[in-house]
Order: structure tokens, then sequence, then C-alpha cells
């Protein structure tokens, strides 16, 4: 079955939100094993909504709108689809007994327009709208199925879990389901990942290999379509099991969670805690640790040592590290080890993780941008250091120093 | 001028990432007065492209195509438009030598696979991509310009503000030039921002009035086409005097900047210099700070004291403050003012700013998410305490408790 999600508002043209309702929709028919291969948006324009139609009939099966079914005169979507499917819109009457109610409810006078929220369109099956007003709509109209959502996410994602895809399930030609799994890497780039399995990739068909990247992590997930999941499964560890062969001292999960949640997951596991001295990410290794719930039985905290002052006073680095004839500087081998060190024994913690660097625009002490050490420090031996060269802007060179630091971490931890 | 924004990728028809650069790209192509009438998404597949591209062809002047610029096999944008518009794909020089130069200082080999981020289309220019190694593109062809943005956002950005907007804004037909200024206001709500505004928004004609709202700040952008930068000017500072007279207390910046950049701009300048102690927050504080360029000359460093114990060992709050009978706790006024107070003296700045809250999902010492205070200590008094209650998920609490805290301390910067 093939899908195109049509999400409807002027508000999204211009920038003013974002499309999450294609992002959600997109997930849910993929987990399904419906394909969507288009998706498009509109404004809040009958003739323009028409086109979009007439374009998505063409080419999809299904076809998920989303957004332009409130009261006002700007919400279109019901009028453009029946005026497109030559039929009516009727009074879907316990929808407008709900409406009624709730006006009365509240003594509120109820305008002609509210009505609008109840109408469908003749021949559709309703959806019911479990935390808003105006109500879904279902039907088929030749060999094309249409779905009408709610643009509010919180109206539209109940009523799509709870009522539209069990619709679309009933209607999908039956077909194999579909099986996936995803593989999550750290410490290797998108292209060296890529050509290390590049004629895998190359002959992939049967599972497909999808890779892609993001911030400083990247991924892989494998498809297939399998009579059950035994025979799915069975082919999905196949492919993983040749992966792991070639780059599995970089794979991190076969799920899909950052790295940040693998470390602080499998730290809490075993009881073990750590700290941070950050110079040139200057708080964002902390960020990224306290996004994951319960990241507070590990992380206990850090220190920020932006400056050198603060790198001898706060942090206790040895000042003949800094500066002075024939100091190796705050960007070094050296300091990183101190930093990781001394965090380690102030903050009590089993691990301590240090990052010094040049973030950029501009060098520092003669060394050039992107250059960054990264020091992991346990409770049974000395620091070890990381020397590396990362590329990008400012953000760039911060993102992939916390992700390596993550990494050698994560590294780190298989040891003990 | 019409545009169609089309972004390629079957990560975003699968749902794995949401289309943050449509919004972008449409907030941008508004605000210099393109119309977008559609956004269309498509996967890596190229004949799929080519339809996307035949259809916008139809009906927009100008086609902005986002991702599918990579080195691997699935980056097809490139070679679609070189197909579509019957044109070869060329090797940019300089381009190449980065890409040459990239690996080459990093001492990697690189993959033929690498030297596809430096082809463009035969005729086109080349856009600079300051971020990273694929360049970009625009050309046109017959009535229609094409641009060609690579998919990750820090790329993107940068390469549409600086190269593709200025060539698209030479090839706009020429109607009276366009003037827009931006405000940016700090501690106040969109709904609430936009409630003291009411009136001027309904009336809005010209100068137009659009706010809107990002993670913890708000901004209105006022546009109006004139005859020339006089008349322009005149009519935008009218509405600007309108605006301040009701909301100017929250206005921080009358260009397109952050609100950290601001107050690092404006301590620079006055060579004040800040710490922050940071618990709920995590490190966000500091990461934001630091990801402004020269912010080492004003923050100096801070402590993430994430647990009770580096807040009384390593910053110094006083343990009765934290646990025992009779204690206010963690999440106190009591304790902010004094996490503020020894930071500032322990990093011997003239500012500190201590945070401490709920981020949830959880509550804490029978404290509820959300609940944040955030205190600020200068040099000549008490620090000064603030109880917040924040709506929103971890990531929502801790952004508006960081953007809170830097709008405090911008306040309290006004009085000394």
């Amino acid at each position: 079955m093939k899908a195109e999600i049509i999400a409807v508002g002027t508000e999204l043209l211009l920038g003013q939100i974002v499309n999450t309702n294609a992002q959600f929709l997109a997930e849910e028919l993929a987990g399904v094993g419906v394909s969507v291969y288009f998706q498009t948006v509109v404004g809040d324009n009958r003739e323009r909504i028409r086109q979009a139609l007439e374009i998505a009939r063409s080419r999809a099966d299904l076809i998920v709108c989303t957004g332009g079914l409130g009261p006002t005169q700007d919400d279109l979507t019901r009028d453009a689809v029946a005026e497109f499917l030559g039929r009516k819109l009727c009074i879907h009457e316990p929808s407008l007994r709900k409406i009624e109610q709730y006006f009365q409810s509240r003594g509120i006078p109820m305008v002609e327009s509210n009505t609008r929220q109840a109408l469908i369109v003749e021949g559709a099956i309703p959806l019911t709208n479990e935390t808003g007003m105006a109500v879904g709509s279902a039907v088929t109209d030749g060999t094309t199925q249409y779905v009408l959502l709610p643009g509010p996410p919180r109206e539209l994602k109940p009523m799509f879990k709870n009522y539209a895809l069990p619709w679309i399930l009933g209607r999908m030609p039956t077909s194999l389901p579909l099986y996936s799994k995803m593989l999550k890497f750290a410490g290797i780039g998108e292209s060296s990942l890529e050509h290390a399995l590049l004629d895998l990739i190359g002959r992939q068909s049967d599972p497909t290999i999808a890779p892609y990247a993001k911030e400083g992590e990247v991924c892989i997930r494998l498809t297939t379509r399998a009579a059950d999941a035994a025979q799915g499964e069975a082919r999905l560890a196949a492919t993983e099991a040749e992966i792991r062969a070639r780059v599995g001292n970089h794979l991190y999960a076969t799920e899909d969670i950052t790295l940040e949640e693998a470390i602080v997951r499998q730290m809490e596991n075993r009881g073990l805690t750590l700290s941070a001295a950050e110079s040139c990410t200057g708080g964002m290794l902390g960020d990224l640790l306290t996004s994951v719930p319960g990241s507070s039985a590990v992380y206990r905290g850090g220190i920020i040592c932006y400056t050198n002052a603060v790198k001898e006073q706060i942090l206790g680095v040895p000042g003949r590290l800094l500066e002075g004839a024939g100091a190796p500087g705050a960007v070094s081998a050296e300091t990183a080890a101190a930093m990781a060190e001394r965090m380690r024994e102030l903050a009590g913690t089993d691990f301590a993780v240090a990052i010094t660097g040049v973030a950029g625009p501009s060098s520092v002490e003669g060394k050039p941008v992107g250059l960054v050490y990264i020091a992991v420090a346990g409770r049974s031996r000395d620091a070890r250091v990381y020397e590396n060269q990362f590329a990008g802007n400012r953000f760039g060179v911060k993102i992939r120093a916390v992700k390596h630091a993550l990494y050698r971490l994560w590294d780190e931890l298989k040891t003990v």
C-alpha cells in the first residue's frame, strides 16, 4: 500500500510551525508496512488543496490529510475533499451533540461556525476525537482510501492510533509483515561506515540496509518482509552478524537510543558513577547526559573550566601544566589527563571524562581549530588520553568532541 | 515570486526525523516576501525526485531542494536535477580541493565517493558550505530558479542565509524594496506578548507584524515595502515605538541575535565577567554561553552540581540548607542564593547565576516538576532569587530555566 500525507495549513507554509504531524504519521505508517512515497504541505486554499488531492490520487492508494477541520472559514479540508469526490457534507449528529453540550456546560453561546466541526463527507466513517471537537473521517472512493485528521497533535495522535489505524489496517492488501532493526554506531563517520559495508549495501535487497547520520552519530536500519517473525528475525540476524564482523567495535546499541542514554543505562545497571571536566565543550556533555531521565544516579556533576584560572583554582590542575616556559598548555594531553584525574578525585566518582581543545573560530596557544584532547580516568589506572582533530564550526567541533568523549568512555566500560 | 520546497530523504518519509529545514526555509522566504505555496517531501529515489521536480516546475518560479548532497549512493538530488534539466554534472574544483585537504590534514584515506560532494550541475553557481563538505548550487533554467542545499541544518542554515538568499533576492521581480526589522524579547511568553499587542496586530497591514516563538524566546518581525530606505525605516520606527511603549522592558535586541549573544557582547564591552552554578539544567547554560564566539572573555566557567554532594563539597553550599530536619532543600530559594554567592566567590567573577529546580519526569523533595529557583549574584549586594513554575517536558523545563536565568541577568545588568 502506497500512502501520501497531505498537511493543510498556511502556518506551515509560513514556517510558523514545524510539521511534526507528518513525522508522526510517517513513522506510524512505516511501522505497519505502509510505504509513504510523498508528503505534501498546502495552504488554506480550496483550489490548491484540490490540486494536491488530484496529484496524490495519481500516485497513492491511501491519502491521509491533517489540519483544516476547525471551525473557521480558513478550515477548508472537509469542503475541498467533498468537492473533489463530488459528494455532499453531512452533519454527524453525535459530534454535533457533543459540541452543543460543550458550549452548554460552559454557558458560552455557540456560534454557527462551531457546527462545521461536526461535518463529514457523505458515506464516510466518523473517527472519534477524544481530545477535541472536530470529528475525523475515513472514506473509500474508487480504489483510493481517504483519512481526514485534525491538525493539533494532541487531537491527531489518539484519533490516528485508536480509530484511523485500525480502519487502514482493515483495508490493506494482505502482504508479508515488515520486520526491522536499528543498529547505532559511535566513533565512526557515515562515509567510513558506508565504505566498510559498501558491498553489503550494494547487493542490498533483502534486508535493505539504510545508513544515515545525525549530529555525531551514525545509524543503520535493516528492514525485511517475511512470512513470520522467526523468518524475519533470522534474516535480520544474518545481516547484523555480517555488519558486526566488520564494524562491531563501533556498534553501541541495537535499538534507537542515543549514546548518552546507552551509557547512562549501562552505568546505572552496574552501579557506576561519572563526573566530567569540560573546557571547550562548555557544559554540552553535562547537558546531553542530564537530558536522559534518571541520569542523576550516574552523572554526579562536573566543572566547566573555560579559563585557566578555573582549571587551576577550582579543578586543581597544576599551574605548571597550563602556563609558563615549557608548559604543555591548556590544550594538551597532559592537561586533559590532569583534568580527568582531578575531576574524578574531587567528585569521588568511578569515572571522569575531560575535554580540552579549540572550538574556534580562532586558534588557541598556536593550536589549530578542531584539535581536542579527551581523557578518561577510572579508579584502576592513569587516565587514557586521545588526541583528535575534528571538523566543523564551533558547534560542530563541540558536538563531535562530546560524542567522541562518550564513545571513548563507552569503550573504556567494556574493559572493566 | 512563488516557491516550492522539496525536501529529499527517505528518513523523512519513514518519520525518523522531522522536517525542520522546510520550516526554516519557509520562514526565511516569507520574510523576504516569497510565497511558498507547496512543500514536498520525497525519498532517495531518482525517478520520484524527477516527478517532484516536474510537478514543482509547473507551479513554482523557485524550487529549493534540501538533502541528498552527501557522499553516499543514496544521495541523489544532484543527479536527479542534472538529469531533469538535461545537463551534466561537473566537479567544482575549489570544493574538491577542500575535501582533499580535509582528508589529508587528518591522515585519513579519501574514498572515491567523497568526490561526489564537489559535483554541481553544469552552469550552476556554487554555494559555499562553511560548515561541511557538500557544495550547494543555484541555477536558472528557463523561467525557473533552482537552489540545491545540503540536508544537515547546521550546513543548510549558513549556506542559505549567506549565499542562497542573496542569489534569490537578485532574481526576484522588481517591486518596491522590502525593509524589515527583528525585535527580540525575553522573559515574556508568545501569548502574553501577542495579547499586549493584539490591536496592533489586528490592524497590521503596513508594516506587517509577525510574532513567532522559538525555544524560550519570542520575536517579532516588522516588514514593509517602501519607495526608499528613509520611508521604510520611518514606518518601521513608528511601529517599533508603539511596541516599545507596551513591552519595551522585555525587548533585548533589535537584530536577530540570541539572548546569550546579547549578554556576552554587552558584558564584554563593559569588561564584566560571569560564572554559573547549574543543577537541574546540567550544563545547558554553559553550553549556550560558550556557543557565542569570544565568550571566554566573559564566561569563566561553572560548576554542574547535579547532586547534593557536589553542591556541598565542590561548590561549598552549607549542608544544613540541603538535608536534615527543617532544611529548605536543594530546590529552594535559600540554596539558589547560596549557590550563586558561592559560585561568584569561587570563580572571582563580577556576576554569578545559579539554577536549581525539578526538570522532571519525577518530583524531587516533594516539589513539583517545573519548579525552578534562579539566583543572580553581583558584587554589591545579596543574590536576588526568582521562583518560577515552568511548563513542558524535561527539555522544555531546562531551556525555559536557562533562558529565564539569562533574562534575569540581563535585567540585573541594567541596574549596574
